[in-house]
Order: structure tokens, then C-alpha cells, then sequence
């Protein structure tokens, strides 16, 4: 037995731990205590900023509730979300990038005939949204869920407007056929800040950022037989590409919203992607 | 500008703050960025190990309170509190070790006459506590303010039972005169669970460590040109002690509660420590 003292001190925290103790949470549990450690000694943390670190977590705490979750925000902003992502879905070449989930998707939202506009409250800029959904080798994926949501013209998910109808406004789950085609109208999405008035906010204002977001369309997309594909289309120009408060931007998928012919009364712009899917169990990249 | 990417995905978060962030503040976000992803790398943390993570977050903040500080209990059963104390506080040779300060201090307390009893309910073993404050060479400081607090026979401190009167018990300051000396009358201390009826506690259970703390007393001692000393002087033979929950034991604080005859009615326990303090902006061990 050996007390804490600074040199060694991750290891008297971890030998607390009992044998019994599952594998794998023994494994996460020694990791995070020793790169903690080496962090309050890599900068000697002193008392204030303990201090500091405490109340900062706990106005976290008090700032989640059923409609605002900060610290995913948190998570998001340091680049953890998207680096979870990443260890976690490495895939074949070839394969469309994953980013990350958002706290804005919904359960339970309809599936709609192809071709259907899910802008349900007729504001922003109309987009058809389309391309197809393939295999690695380039086959068209039959009966592809595709799973879609976006912001609305004022840069709010309906979710965080509970108050305003219709409801599902600019979300939408179609299928697709043997083409593995799929085709929707939407609104060109806008760039919005992440929620900023808690204390994540008040911690990007000391580090100098700006908490928004470049303009960009959610998919989840899922097939039997293949990996599930979280990701967005981004739009491409948008000023914040380079600069994403959440770091979601991959070059591969930002996506040119072509401007169009409108004076038939079709949507005025058109994005135009299509998703590479890798079969279950493939090899990681 | 790089994406974020797998490799050098601290370097795509770091990138961002801004040139015009405090020097302090950079050093300390970069150095936390840096260690809280190499720990995500190390584990690859998986996405619902993340969504556990934020959950149990979520519920700690939501546990603290006015009176119940749920971050501070995780720092401190992570070694967290211990380890900034270490790095903050390396003392000469011969200086007294400090300790965690934990979360019972209470400000305004009265000061009284020396040789008072602090033990207004007249529960637990009359004890007592006495020694001297000295320098480094072993002279006494006069004038020493010495702030004392322990739980109570049932092993609460007074702030967790505040509909229990009186008010401050087990609690006192003492002032040295000219000989260094302290003496007061307090009780025995008693071991004690951390409040583990919250997620902290519940991890605790998932690693299979108890809550206990051993018993001790606590020390704040302030002195005019001396470096301030907070400590505990733990009860020598308490089962606890070598796993001290919140990892504060340290050998020099190991203190003999020696039993008296106390058929004069004095006090049935006597613990005698000496306290050391090194002068203030002395070097560092």
C-alpha cells in the first residue's frame, strides 16, 4: 500500500479498484485517471482553477435539462464528439464519411412518399435534394431508409420551437426502390450558432470563437446488410466551413447547391450527392 | 486548415482559439484537449460508452445543490483534489504535510478562549487535542490562528445537519500565545461515508470501492508571514486508512489517540501533533 503522492498518484487511484471489476471499465476507468493526473501536473493546476473547473461543471449540470443538453455542446466543442465518431467509424476507401449525430434528431417521424417535400411551413429557399444510394462497388442499395433533417429558415430545428406547427417541419424518412434513387424537396439549409447562452458559450467567448455552424442537411441512412451512415451535406461557400464550432466539416462532404431555373415553379436549388454505404463487418480502413 | 481528423485532432481544436486568448488560459486548454483525446484514442471509446459519459455528467450536476457538492466528491474519489493539493503545495523538509480541505469548512466561526471544548452536544469520547505550532527550527509561532472541525459522534459534520442544534459544534478557532501552544477539548472522530447516494457513489459501487473515510480532525492554521497549512490528523488504527476514499491519508498524519484515566473527569483521549510550517515564499521541496 502506497498514499497518494504526486509521482504515482494515478496508480494508488487505480489499485483501489476491485479485481471484480469489469474488464473493460477497469480499462476505461485507469485510462481517464491517468490522463487526468497527467494533466493536472502537466499544467499544475492550481486551487483557483480547480475552483474554477468545479463551478464551471456544475452550471453545466444545472444548464441540462429535458430540451438542452450542454454538455453534448461541451463535448461537441471540444472535438470529442467528432473524435468518438471517428475511432469508432473507421471505413473501407470508398466508403461516404460519417460526422456527427446532433442532439436534433427525432424518433418517430413519418415515412413520406419519394418526392415529397418535407418544408412543411413553405419558408427559405427551396432545394431538391437527390442522388443514390450504392454499395463500394457501385450498386444501387434497394430499400435504403434515408432519414433526413435540417434546420429551418430562421436556423432552428422544430425541436427547439416546440410551440410552433407544423410539426416535423423539414424532416422526413423515405425508401428507396431498385434504383436506390432517392429525391426530396427541402429548404437550402442556413448556418445558425450553437446554443450559446450557458456557460459553453461563456467559454467560447474566452478562447476567442464563434459558436456557429456552416449550413448543412442531416442524413441517417440505414440498409440491411450495411454499415448505418450518420452524416450532413455541407453546403459548399458557406463562410463557416473552415471554422465549424463542432469540427463535423470533412472535405468529402461538402456539396455544390447548384442555383437553377425556377420559373416552372421547380425548387430554385438543387443538391445533388450520393452515398457510398460498406457491408456490415467490413475490414476498418 | 485541416479538418479534424483521427490523428492531430487536438491540433484542429487547439488551432482555433483565438491569438488574443490569456497566455494561462491557452496553456491549460490546450494541455486538457490534449490529454481528454488521447484518452479517447487510447480506450477508442465507443458511442455508447460517450452517451453513458454524458449521462452520468448530466445526473452529477443535477445532484449538486446548496448543500451537496457532487463534482467535488468526484474529484475527490478520482484522486483529482488530492493531486491539485500535491502539486500546489510542495513544502520544505520538516514542514507539517497538508490535505484535502473538503467541503465542511465553515466560515464566521467564533473564536474562543484556549482550552474551550468545541463539543457543544456532549455526544461522543472527550478528547484531548494539543501540541504546539512551530518554524522550521523549531520555534513556536505566536499568534497562529488554528481553525479546527470534525464530524460528530454519528459522523456528520454540523452543515450536513442543519436543523441540529447548536450551532458550530465540533467546531472552534484557537489563537497561539507566545509558547506556540494549543489545547482544546473535542471528541474522538469517527469514520465516515462521503454522501453515496448519488451517481459518484454508484460509480464507487460499479469499481467495488467502499465510501469510507477515516476519522480525523481538521486543521486550517494561519500564521503572519507563514505559509497557511491545511490538514487532517487521521486516528491511528482506524480501519480506513489505508483506503481512504478520498485518498488523503498521508503517513506524518497518523496521529496516537492515546487513552487516559478519566476518573478526574478529564478527557478520556489525548492526541498530541505538532504542526510545522515553513516560512511564506519559502523554496520548494
Amino acid at each position: 500500500m502506497t498514499y497518494l503522492s504526486e509521482d504515482g498518484s494515478h496508480e494508488a487511484v487505480n489499485a483501489r479498484m476491485s479485481p471484480q471489476t469489469p474488464e473493460r471499465l477497469k480499462q476505461v476507468m485507469e485510462s481517464l485517471v491517468h490522463h487526468l493526473h497527467d494533466f493536472i501536473k502537466d499544467v499544475r493546476l492550481t486551487e483557483a482553477e480547480w475552483e474554477t473547473a468545479i463551478a464551471f461543471l456544475t452550471q453545466t449540470g444545472h444548464m441540462c435539462s429535458d430540451t438542452r443538453q450542454e454538455f453534448i455542446l461541451l463535448s461537441d466543442v471540444l472535438g470529442v464528439s467528432m473524435l468518438v465518431d471517428a475511432v469508432n467509424n473507421r471505413k473501407p476507401a470508398g466508403s461516404t464519411p460519417s460526422t456527427v449525430f446532433g442532439p436534433f434528431h427525432v424518433d418517430g417521424v413519418p415515412e413520406r412518399e419519394m418526392g415529397a417535400s418535407i418544408s412543411l411551413d413553405g419558408k427559405g429557399e427551396p432545394c431538391l435534394f437527390e442522388g443514390r444510394v450504392l454499395d463500394l462497388d457501385g450498386n444501387p442499395i434497394e430499400g435504403a431508409c434515408v432519414d433526413v433533417w435540417s434546420d429551418n429558415a430562421d436556423g432552428f430545428y422544430d425541436v427547439q420551437q416546440p410551440d410552433i406547427q407544423p410539426q416535423h417541419n423539414n424532416r422526413g424518412i423515405f425508401r428507396t426502390g431498385p434504383d436506390g434513387r432517392y429525391w426530396f424537396t427541402g429548404i437550402k439549409p442556413v448556418s445558425y450558432p450553437i446554443p450559446d447562452n450557458g456557460p459553453v458559450g461563456k467559454m467560447l467567448g474566452h478562447l476567442g470563437r464563434h459558436p456557429y455552424r456552416p449550413a448543412h442537411m442531416h442524413f441517417l441512412i440505414t440498409a440491411p446488410g450495411y454499415q448505418r451512415l450518420i452524416t450532413h451535406t455541407f453546403v459548399a461557400g458557406d463562410p463557416y466551413l473552415e471554422s465549424d464550432a463542432v469540427f463535423a466539416v470533412k472535405a468529402p462532404l461538402i456539396t455544390r447547391f447548384q442555383e437553377r431555373d425556377a420559373s416552372d415553379g421547380s425548387p430554385k436549388w438543387k443538391a445533388a450527392y450520393d452515398f457510398v454505404l460498406p457491408p456490415e463487418n467490413s475490414a476498418e480502413a
